[in-house]
């Protein structure tokens, strides 16, 4: 069978394992409500949040800034958008956790059921940009049942530098083609293959929602192509 | 309270959270019995490999030698001592598989409900000598609730090392007082306290058997002083 060399698989979790969008804009929604905004717009909260991820990490990938964990660029990018949605209000700690919403987003619905089933099979992971609390906690909360967890603290390198790949593949000692990347998005799984790694390709067309512009579907012939982690487990014989 | 800081408890493993001697003991009894041998000391043979343990893990520390995990100190110990124990006719499938014993080791009975009781207030995880791969095939057969893997290889580094907690604390963004070290040896908490870690010691006088020369009680004011998992709970107010 293709993947019988198969021995882990490791998952992107912003967007692929986790909705970050529904939560986020829940969160917003709520503290927003709590200081007596009503008519708070959750979902551009958590787009405008968000579309400071790539450019906070492109910097510390470009060298122009040294290492930080992403919860650094979650606060950073916090702080410029409060403005902007009235929120201005908030003191430090509101802010501290508001910022630590990003450790309580939840899982898809197929998620779960389907690292479940992987599970019995294989070593799961994440493979994330998080940091280390981050997904910890976020399985914690939501019952993800990870085998442990490689946070971008580890490689101290953001995906999609290749050194985050291979790290992982070294630090399992395992061959390239025994780890499987599992991800929403198309480059992810680029910068894997380049390193040897199985692929698979869940689609989560909404994960961005207006903001959506790629990942509407897989771009290249990727070992697996699927829409749900439950799909991988059945692609896997699971 | 006293220890109202602490947001993770890290363990050590061997000794520790798993009886390791036992499970090794049962595995090479096993093993003996396939090829034969019905007068196979089961608690020698666990014994013997072990005393490899400190002495590989030596080597690396020393420079001696290069990075190395421990499977490949654990194998090496293995060949050693297979003439010793008549099980020269094992082939090298058989002595991988036998090597893996170390992923197979079962906790003490305290250790499971103890840490479920920890994890729904801190983080745990294990701060092992083990490697990745065996730290997560151990919990998942044997269902230990590890919130994360903290495995040598990420230090590149074995206890009692001081990069080993150096890292482990820096990985976690912690301040050194709200990470806590659980552990049966009262070297291993030394090192964790220099580092100004908080300590809890989990005698378990019976873990090398007959070999044991050490570590029959504690040796120190440790933070917390008990002789199980639980005892670390309740002291920890869980």
């Amino acid at each position: 069978m293709k993947f019988d060399n198969v021995k882990a698989i490791v998952f992107d979790t912003f967007g692929t394992i986790t909705d970050w969008r529904s939560s986020i804009a829940a969160e917003g929604v709520r503290i927003a409500a709590q200081k007596g905004i009503t008519d708070f717009d959750g979902d551009a909260f958590a787009r405008a949040w968000r579309a400071g991820y790539r450019p906070g990490m492109a910097r510390v990938m470009s060298g122009e800034r040294d290492w930080v964990p992403v919860d650094v660029i979650h606060r950073e990018r916090l702080d410029e958008i409060i403005p902007n949605f009235g929120l201005n209000m908030l003191n430090e700690e509101e802010r501290v956790h508001l910022n630590e919403a990003w450790h309580r987003i939840n899982p898809w619905a197929d998620s779960i059921p389907g690292l479940l089933r992987l599970k019995k099979a294989y070593l799961i992971a994440p493979l994330s940009n998080g940091s280390l609390v981050l997904l910890s906690s976020m399985a914690k909360r939501a019952g993800i049942p990870w085998d442990f967890v490689f946070s971008s603290d580890m490689h101290k390198a953001y995906k999609r530098d290749p050194k985050v790949y291979q790290n992982a593949i070294s630090l399992l000692g395992y061959q390239p083609h025994e780890v499987m990347m599992g991800a929403a998005h198309n480059d992810d799984l680029e910068a894997a293959r380049e390193q040897g790694m199985r692929t698979a390709y869940i689609n989560r067309p909404t994960e961005y929602g207006v903001d959506q512009s790629v990942d509407f579907e897989a771009t290249s012939d990727w070992d697996i192509i699927t829409d749900s982690v439950e799909g991988v487990a059945d692609a896997m014989g699971c």
